[in-house]
């Protein structure tokens, strides 16, 4: 059953601040989208309560689903997957699930999320493992698409090509790039560098049409705009950006301690601090707001554990973006093309 | 045979200066250390010549061994293993494995290094693959080890054991430090994350009593010093060094293009740079200078491909400092003692 309008189910209990961001995001979001109708899951007295707080009983955009469990950040994946089956971040994906909403948003445990995603909407058929996708900063401003950030630890030369093939649908239907530019990370450029795996996939993406394959790309270079979409394993893609965390915090720390006679040096960290505390934001995986779980039968858009009520409501943007979008569709439709193209 | 003083054979062909960088930084070393003797690998004609513009011909610290052939930056690591026998990178490690000399250094092609050195040298026993091992900056300035950079792409779990037992051996014969804090680079601090292999790796490591075993260390901490001695597969540990030097790219060209408009913001590019280009170098393999390959049953230390007289005259007190301490005879002995302990 396909909802008439837009709904989207949001968890209400996850992230830090729970209801106290996401109670605001979602009032700030009916105001945004007139034809948006909203979800809530979580535990009613507090939603209620948080709602009384801004002067609302009711409102013809949302309505409230009681659940009487809640997924904590600390919760285990396997855990939550048999433990929580009345939490809120479970009964979102049961909305996507049954066909009631189009789309669900959680600033929750995001190991739980995708154990639970995973299980409950199943993969799009010719997509094996889920990826989390997000946009990283790039040099020249634009947005670069990398993908995984951590959902599928293991990639075969397969799950890898199916990765390249979403990451160029969502290049294409959410930032609206033309034929976007794939690349795979590699420890180098030259043909014979990497594992049987990437070779594999690199062999797959040139051979197939349907996407704009531009070879291997370096570590050093993801952040030069000389692809749109990057393409890697969740291990290797988790890694490299908690990495690049580490060194913004190191130079950071170079300026502010090392160097402590020079007053020009400490001038230089107090300068650089927001702008190094903004970046690590924008590269660690852990704190990315908007990040898609792709590949599944559904749409589920994860808001970062921090989430303010901005984070949150940008959150719910993207979710509302991606319904309009018919990203899964697209996916799917792509997909097949592609194997026939293989074929 | 085992030679009676301490000598070294150097490839004086390999990087992007040849004997223009290789030379003063050879007469350097015979002048630093009057006990060294060094084999001088590579094109006898071009050698004297260079060595003539130094105001030398002959000098009882070293001796020429004629090669007629060169392994170029470009070569592919099979190609220069079948074709390239007569290189003066191939001699240098033949002189290491015929007891001739006790380590060899090369500022040549990585790949062709890596590829020929395992060929000839063969592995150490109980050790399945080489690591390119070397230090990286921290916050606190003191150096941590990381392995491997690049030369293992795939490791399972007893590889990457081994690459813990001969860090910890590096850091206390290296850098002295005793009971050296050995950490797997992984995805999440939390037990149930990463990979099979690290799974099992972390378990391996756990259980040893010769190895002070720390735990999973995250991207964003490999700078922070909770660990002296950081292990992970060769493909990750070069990608995520790598995207660090995309990032620190990425912070400089903010300051000096985006805000062009803020004259301070201009100002804090212009200081910067030198800092961030010393840093790039610092954290991306391809420019490391005296990362040492182990695991095999003799020394090689690789310096960098752009390396200046200094750099390569670092590297070669890199190799002298190694021999000294017996590096890989005591690889061996920790490897024994861990495998009765784990018996």
């Amino acid at each position: 059953m396909q909802p008439l309008k837009l709904t989207l189910a949001l968890d209400m209990m996850g992230g830090d601040h729970g209801p106290r961001s996401t109670i605001p995001a979602a009032l700030a979001a009916i105001d945004e989208f007139p034809e948006l109708h909203l979800i809530l899951c979580g535990d009613e007295a507090i939603l209620t309560e948080q709602l009384k707080m801004h002067g609302i009983s009711s409102h013809e955009q949302f309505s409230l689903k009681h659940c009487s469990q809640t997924v904590s950040m600390t919760d285990k994946p396997a855990y939550a997957l048999r433990n929580k089956r009345d939490s809120s971040m479970r009964a979102a994906i049961d909305l996507v699930d049954s066909g009631a909403v189009q789309a669900c948003v959680s600033a929750g445990n995001t190991g739980a999320l995708i154990a639970i995603a995973h299980y409950v909407l199943k993969m799009l058929g010719g997509i094996e493992r889920p990826a989390l996708i997000s946009t990283i900063p790039s040099i020249e401003g634009d947005p670069v698409y990398m993908l995984d950030l951590g959902a599928t630890v293991n990639c075969d030369a397969d799950t890898l090509f199916q990765f390249a093939v979403m990451g160029s649908v969502m290049a294409e239907e959410v930032i609206g790039i033309k034929q976007p530019r794939i690349a795979l990370l590699n420890m180098g450029e030259e043909e014979i560098k990497g594992s049987d795996q990437i070779k594999r996939a690199s062999m797959l993406l040139a051979q197939c049409n349907e996407i704009n394959y531009v070879g291997y790309i370096e570590g050093n270079d993801i952040f030069s705009r000389k692809a749109d979409v990057i393409v890697c394993d969740g291990f290797v893609g988790n890694v490299a950006l908690k990495t690049c965390e580490g060194v913004a915090k190191l130079i950071l720390r170079r300026f502010e301690t090392s160097i402590k006679e020079q007053l020009s040096a400490q001038l230089l960290g107090w300068l650089l601090k927001p702008f190094i505390k903004n970046l690590s934001q924008a590269v660690n995986p852990d704190h990315y707001n908007g990040a898609s779980l792709i590949g599944l039968r559904g749409i589920v858009v994860k808001s970062h554990g921090n989430a303010t009520k901005d984070a949150f409501l940008s959150a719910i943007r993207q979710a509302v973006h991606e319904v309009e979008r018919q990203v899964p569709a697209k996916i799917k439709h792509r997909l097949e093309h592609v194997l026939i193209d293989k074929a």
